[in-house]
């Protein structure tokens, strides 16, 4: 994908476009008032007493929630197709009939969602089409906007199920069939909510996929900037490992005797952070989870079980960093006389966008006055699928204290503008 | 004590004495045969189906127990007597009337308690009178043999609390208030079993108290000896930690931005080994509880809870571990920007037995040409409270894989002939 895109002469050109090339009779803006209002309106569904917001995927508020936004795109004069996965897309015609540029993201939310995570793509898209609309804008390339089924994976497993489905990484009849938290399946809960559509899922294929997220996370916030531009999702291992020692009592067994499983626990948790930053950049390593057996203040451990997240946008450093905790474990296993057994929870490979759409991000951010940084996202999105169909890539806004999956997620006005204006702006550079 | 015990000259003589010098028409001498059939006869009571036993101080077991005890003192001749928090005392007359040598220990088990734990105490002992019948012997001081109540704590807490109470360290009108795990109070169910007796505790004031126990630990296993001659009871601290840092995305949240809670728990664990290598000699230091908040293998903990159990048999050392402890809690607060609360869960200050007990314990193992060495013990025992009240000290034998408070708790044949035959010989020396 990558190879064909720089190919493209035009693509190649986009790089050195000034926003002020675009020949249109007024320039297109941002409305962020009404960009807010409708934010604020589509949360009225599946609000939570004390704030943020619950739609899981293909239950009564999702339901609810994709028709407010087929009756919007059709308020906007754009044509919606549902395929048979449930993705929604509202398709804007161009000048030429040919690949289209693609936006959005997802209207799902995880169980204690906030407002924006997802839904703030979907509906800064639907500005960006009303924006042109209102300036009496056309562009070359036709625009599509789409909301994908299921990018939570709270309800159905795995997450990004509608882009997955789209782009070809999984069949659809494997996604019909998974069974969800509550014991209905997906194939059943789009056939009730009445969203398994007529049209092939990937029926359109982009020239290009572009996504606008809340970033997630603390980083923009931290250095003060507005914008970021994605180079890549991470890729992630996720590791259970499980230490046996012997029980003794703490009183009376001397240091030099013992096989405490806690002592291992607690040495594999120090070692994260020296790999962390051995590795550096953008290697991240976590253990949120660790659980002793019998875990009482006078007894040494007979067995801990703790999680290992590492995530790293390059594949090999993540594959280095497996090996050096493989290596740290055997190391602590024969000085500790302990056994040490690991499970595979979780394995997805990193992917990288091209860097022609993150340096269009980039320079679009900076024509706009906006700061910016170059950052990977260490969450999984809609756009990581799209990867595997055509040149994606995402925007990012700041997130208020990094907070996310949590109803205080906030992200401030001034944010959800500004990343709007880039998304249009990018856009139109794609679209040309 | 101490000073009083080195002015007496006789008990100074003690030390160079042999064996031989005792002037008995026959050397008595421990039936094991005898002993090892007393143990698995008491040890019907409370027999758990698995092996193992259950005799909860002052339940139905533990006053089976007491009535077979007082029968079997009855059968020897010895004087019984029951003080008013439970304490069984048989005595055998000396050729003087003068402050008796005492010995014993405890017949009650935790809920899963092994055969040997307390009772092998009291029915070598019991043993070492019968010998000393056979023998025809009499000694100049008179004998004492002790089972005190509720050494375990595990029904009612404090441990040890007969010796306590024995010793003056506690009022008996305090123990009787306390209410056990089932709701009961001491004096209501020393009353129910029979047991409330009248004499004051602390009516008889020994010379000396000896203990014989199982070592429940692994040292004299490990290094392939008979004979622990013990120093004396290590000095505990136990802390609960509470670390407070704030919940985070383990993919989004770089490492120089969290506040990671489980790492500086796993920091601490890493450090208490430090602290022990650092200080050396006899101090413990384990975490044997961790838990995490919320406990998910991709969110940075937000809470970790974790206990540091501090033990030491010198009292300047068990200090300096508190302190160099409580040094690292701000220096990871500070560096990890994260808010530690502690809070104390147990403190208790290092006994130390007089050395003339602890060589006379040596030199009598040494004499019967069994294996021995000096070690303090990691487990409380009646002998640290009894302690408060004349020179005290402990004869351990060693436990089959350090085992201790678990149905599998083991000693060998040999090894239980071994302690009491040191018993026997040590309280002679004491008594003549």
């Amino acid at each position: 994908m990558r190879c064909q895109m720089l190919r493209d002469a035009r693509f190649r050109a986009l790089l050195s476009m000034r926003l002020s090339e675009f020949a249109m009779p007024t320039p297109p803006h941002i409305n962020c008032e009404r960009l807010i209002d409708r934010l604020a309106t589509f949360n009225r569904i599946g609000a939570l007493p004390g704030g943020g917001n619950c739609r899981l995927a293909l239950s009564d508020e999702d339901h609810a929630g994709r028709d407010l936004l087929v009756r919007w795109m059709d308020e906007l004069g754009l044509a919606v197709t549902v395929d048979a996965i449930g993705n929604i897309i509202g398709a804007r015609s161009g000048r030429e009939d040919i690949a289209p540029v693609m936006f959005g993201s997802h209207v799902d939310t995880v169980g204690t969602g906030g407002r924006y995570d997802g839904l703030y793509g979907v509906l800064a898209g639907l500005e960006l089409c009303e924006a042109l609309g209102e300036a009496g804008a056309t562009t070359r390339r036709p625009l599509a906007l789409v909301a994908f089924t299921n990018e939570e994976g709270s309800r159905f497993a795995p997450y990004a199920m509608g882009s997955l489905v789209y782009a070809g990484g999984t069949a659809l009849e494997a996604a019909y069939a998974v069974r969800g938290i509550d014991g209905k399946t997906v194939g059943e809960e789009l056939k009730r909510i009445g969203y398994a559509g007529a049209a092939n899922p990937g029926w359109l294929k982009p020239y290009a996929y572009l996504e606008l997220h809340i970033e997630q996370g603390p980083i923009l916030e931290d250095e003060g900037l507005v914008i970021g531009a994605v180079e890549g999702i991470t890729g992630l291992i996720w590791t259970e490992i499980t230490v046996t020692g012997r029980a003794a009592h703490a009183g009376t067994t001397p240091i030099h005797l013992r096989r405490d499983a806690a002592y291992v626990a607690g040495e594999i948790v120090a070692f994260l952070r020296r790999l962390a930053h051995g590795l550096g950049g953008h290697q991240r390593c976590t253990a949120g989870r660790i659980e002793l057996y019998p875990n009482l203040v006078n007894v040494i451990a007979e067995r801990a079980v703790l999680t290992v997240d590492l995530r790293n946008t390059d594949a090999t450093q993540l594959q280095a960093a497996q090996r050096e905790l493989a290596a740290c474990l055997d190391r602590l296993a024969a000085q500790e006389n302990v056994t040490i057994a690991t499970r595979s929870l979780a394995r997805f490979e990193p992917v990288a966008f091209p860097d022609e759409i993150v340096s269009l991000v980039e320079a679009t951010a900076r024509e706009l006055g906006l700061s910016c940084r170059r950052l990977p996202s260490g969450a999984g999105h809609d756009a990581q699928m799209m990867a595997r169909l055509c040149p994606s890539g995402m925007i990012f806004v700041p997130s208020v204290g990094g907070l996310s999956h949590n109803v205080r997620e906030e992200t401030k006005p001034e944010h959800l503008h500004a990343g709007a204006e880039v998304l249009l702006n990018a856009v139109l550079k794609l679209a040309a």
